[in-house]
């Protein structure tokens, strides 16, 4: 089958600590210990194969590009990869995958060939202290379709049934081909439910909400404030585009970053006029790139307001504590889509969202690396392959 | 000005036991012990004060007419109230209140004459356990305009203006006379607002919801639920007005709970196919009249459901507790508006939603002792007086 | 080995609506349609062996009479069995198990052999909604040792070691002989953490709570709720036995609920005054004969009150929904005992609590049919069965 | 009567915006801004009067002296104040007060003349949408006894009845002294209880729990986590007087974070050693001076942690978001003590807990002005006034 490929060479950098596991099985918790030459290749490559009677086949009609994809072919002077995440290579990457099964084992009863399918990429050990908590988007050591194993940037995909959700209401409802592009938005999606419902703990419907960065994350955000009664929603993107999406999604303001930037205190001064000097009950910070963001947070934060970070970022931010206790705020962050997939598809069954709108380009899967270049820039939503696509049916319009 | 009165005979019933503040007052904590022969008046009343300088006066353009406004005047075969609330009488009833400011005390600074208002009839007490716990809801103490001070049907009302919510971003958006609609229905919403999120805690977006009673508390539930991310909502009713507004209100389905009832576990059945066999999230009882649902509802409970009462029933229910160890289900029960005044006014400003459209039919002030009778056909979802309309504006016509 | 079997006749009564899996298993979702003329037996058992990499084989020290298995022997007028559960037969009965590592599969890394181990009887799948919600108590196809497959009375045993919970922080303490101990009765205080704190949520330190029933979850709940800081405890029960253990375990008060029900409105009275007035702020119902219990608890909720059922009751009970209306009071009920394990054995290794008093009676495992009609008295807290003690070393002194 | 006074002059910074009712009132909103040459006196002042029929006149028995009490007198190089708080002057501090009520207004019903009480300093205005939000602590215009209006370092003492706590359960077991020792902890301690489990929502039973800084308020967390239940306490300070009393109130582990900061990580890795290597539940910051141990805080998070700021700092803290993303973790600020008194009084009277011992030193009030000099040389725990003690009664042996 045809497919997209990331490889790489197994030259751990000099000092660094290696299990036996990783030795083994050239599996690196952080790929940026022994990764080199990272690139991407299109050919072919074997199809799956059902090896426990749980697994199904899945025929890929969609598969998303994701940020990290775009990041992951990146390497720093000395070639090593720039993403400090769990990578086991040569890999097929692709983490936002719908489709259709085509094959099943023995043991699987809810799912039947044919059924419209979007992929849950996470899998939780169900046996660590997280697990064991109820907190399997905490797992400690999670398998990761695309990143620990074979992904959807291909034909075909193999996974156990335990991780795929049924698409059929959507389908029934709005046809095949709208269930395959909601499924393949589904992950960032599931990821901004899990942060606002699950572990943050939703708002009071009225609440007026501000969201920062308008990717496929924070543009779900968007909706998902929408659809749960936020009165007034306010999104923040440094992208026309993206705005406009989060405009047509259901915020009532979006601010371009930059123009609120030019002045001192200029976000925090827009946040308390939004929300008539009240401040904003939910701030979603889904840039990764906050270090200037919350010393305007705080200052325009409601009594018992939260603040969800989203946005991957290990360097500190400044934060001061002062107005946490003045207002009573919480603070947390948040990672991971399990938990996501089963409300969102009900959400979009029912017609009380849509986020297949965000898909901005499709490319069929033999232009798959152009596809990688164009979602590099940023400026789309929403990029997507469609592996099973003639070149012809998509063209050159659509993408973009 | 003119104004509707209840009237009634302090005549203790033998053995009562009143406390020297209700003998003082000719205040009754239990209605049903004291007071006899009750009967409705329309004529001419004193202009109300201003009294303390915290206090306004509003014109009252919208009164409202609850279930329990008609039945205050019912009696039993000896002549005694049926209500067993707290009633100090003579008095104006009516807490169904909106209008606008016409004249406010020294001390009132966040109010303006003109404002368009909406009217809390609950006035806490501010320091009996319940309030300090920060449940003025339950407060043991509360006064109630229209039951222990007087009320809203007439054409001018005094009370604190820690009491009054402003409507001005209604009004702004829709017109001042939208948002005296909005103002009307504010108080059965705000119960339903309590109910759903202050004391059940709301819902996970995506969530199946049941709803049995379309009053207008219960039709409040079903806006409400649509508003903040219901999947899937389910009305019951015995009336078909009612549960052609709950379809309007975004129910997905609307049942005529006679039909369900005439098969033995029609209720739990229908809730179970409703819900792809799952459950339901959330069940909401609004009935007062649940002696036969609970039965039901317990057979149909999804995993961590919540059940919460609404109608007010003092007669034990026939509750299976086996049910809800299987999953986790929780029930608890709510009462009172607090709270839930500031974010319906947001919501409506913002348009997410529209409660006024559950007034069917509005009376002139003159014929309010008529409107009185109309509603308490209970066909109508809601009944509103104009105390400052002229007849002619209003009609036969709307009046259904 | 020597083991205790409790065997039955498959005989399905007339009508019985069984699943192909049933049929084929001999195993009953619900025992009572059946299982036959039921009769426990003491003899030689084979010794069981690991069957999968993540097994373990643990040398039983204690095994915990339960409740459920003195009524596992009882049949009704035609001889069927009268316990409701899910029963695949014969079995080796018994869920309340301590003992040590003897032997483990190759996959079993945090565990050694020798080690202190108390069992988790309950075995979720993991894939139901129920595991996804991250419920796993409310598992709806839950494996349970001791009914679905062999328990803890006998020598040994065999688990998974994902079910197994290491008293090692209690031995390092106390000695091997009290982790033991302490690990036979962490089932049932399992079950009484999951209710107050995974279910319930727990109650603010200072808080005023009522226990009703003390066995061995009852008096699980008096340790806990010392132990989390309530204020004031008082247990209810009709032994005084068991009202003893409630005082030594931390409880202030301890009523015999015979007493208190002598007069009309005599527990709720005792609640009341108790409560100086306030009422109870958690109300725990663990008597599973509640009928009369509930009328009384409605008349003393605290403001935000909660009541708890853990006791195993299928008829309705007679539930007036008014006083929680006016409370604000919550109802759950709970069951299971999965995420109890850890934190008792912390709480149980760093000297906070010490459940393992609570055992009145120890039997050598020869004496075990004898303890079981000990047991079914229901005047001890708590027998237990010592398979691998020589018959002398405990004697007839210690069998109370 | 005897009383310490703090004045100082009123003289505003060039620039200082002020309102209308700041200067009519000369009362700052922030003292940085006006007030010049703060100075305390010890002398004669008249004796405060029933204004209002709620009020009470209390006999002070015990003022505690506050950090904050401690800084009041504090100024920079031009003269001018260092607290950045509210302050009317000149005015009596105070506000950790203890007395007994010797005269009442006419509306004051639940208290009796003769009655031990302690004082509740802050007096939240009831009507900002911090208090409507039944979030009192938060009150945007609250009063606060020694810091807008006379407090207790004095022999006598005014406020409103509604901020007065019984102590009586307290002094009915333990008599009356130990009552006003009580009474005159119960502010820190509130402030602490209302950290813990209000703000944070507390924590499970068996968690494990540290705490940095062992002033009074870290001390209170000390002995609440331990009688709420917490398995395994660590606790952090720079000074042994106050590491003895935290293992004396129920720490397992006291270190002197000067010995731990000795080492990179010193901090964070005898967070996790001291945890079994699973992370810590609660971090709870009361120092004020947390610059460096954040940083070491998001090293050694449990799943799901929380971490409460208490300690009152107003600049930026480096705070990296990405553990709280792979821990889920919480992060939240606290302020205020309001609903804290009911439930410590409660624990006292029961004997839970027993805070009085954190008195260090007492000295009667002529020597007040060098109680404040002990008390600022922050060795103690705790050091209190006895405005009505004979100076002999305590002598040099008990200020330490």
């Amino acid at each position: 089958m045809l497919a997209i490929t990331l490889s790489a060479d197994w030259e751990p950098r000099e000092g660094a600590r290696l299990t036996s596991n990783e030795l083994a099985g050239h599996f690196a918790g952080d790929a940026r210990q022994v990764w080199r030459n990272p690139h991407f290749q299109l050919g072919q490559r074997p199809l799956p194969r059902i090896d426990a009677p749980g697994d199904v086949i899945v025929k890929v009609h969609r598969a998303g590009i994701a940020r990290s994809n775009c990041k992951m072919g990146d390497s720093d002077a000395e070639g090593y990869v720039l993403l400090p995440y769990r990578m086991r290579l040569p890999l097929i990457p692709g983490h936002e995958i719908a489709g259709e099964i085509v094959e099943k084992g023995t043991a699987v009863r809810h799912l039947q060939v044919g059924d419209p399918v979007a992929i849950q990429a996470l899998q939780p050990c169900g046996s660590c202290r997280a697990c064991l908590q109820g907190k399997p988007n905490q797992c400690l050591e999670t398998g990761f379709s695309g990143f620990t194993s074979d992904g959807g940037m291909a034909q075909y995909f193999v996974t156990s049934a335990r991780f795929v959700h049924s698409l059929l209401p959507v389908a029934e409802r709005f046809g095949f081909d709208r269930a395959m592009d909601v499924g393949a938005v589904c992950e960032p999606a599931a990821m901004a439910y899990v942060g606002l419902f699950r572990q943050a703990g939703g708002f009071l419907p009225g609440a007026t909400i501000a969201i920062f960065g308008c990717g496929p994350i924070g543009l779900s955000c968007v909706s998902l404030a929408r659809c749960a009664g936020a009165a007034k929603i306010v999104a923040f993107d440094r992208t026309q585009n993206r705005l406009r999406h989060a405009l047509a999604l259901g915020a009532d303001m979006a601010v371009n970053v930059r123009d609120a930037a030019d002045q001192e205190n200029g976000v925090s001064e827009a946040l308390l006029e939004f929300s008539g000097g009240m401040g904003i009950d939910l701030v979603i910070e889904a840039t990764g790139d906050a270090w200037n963001l919350f010393p305007q947070f705080e200052k325009a934060l409601a009594i018992g307001a939260k603040v969800v970070s989203l946005g991957v970022e290990r360097k500190p931010m400044p934060i001061s504590l002062f107005p946490y206790q003045e207002t009573g705020a919480w603070l947390t962050g948040t990672m991971g889509h399990i938990g996501g997939f089963e409300p969102l598809i009900a959400l979009h069954a029912s017609e009380r969202m849509d986020l297949s709108t965000i898909i901005d380009a499709r490319f069929d899967l033999a232009n798959g690396l152009q596809a990688l270049q164009v979602a590099s820039r940023f400026d789309e939503a929403k990029v997507v392959l469609l592996p099973h696509a003639e070149p012809a049916s998509i063209g050159d319009a659509q993408a973009i």
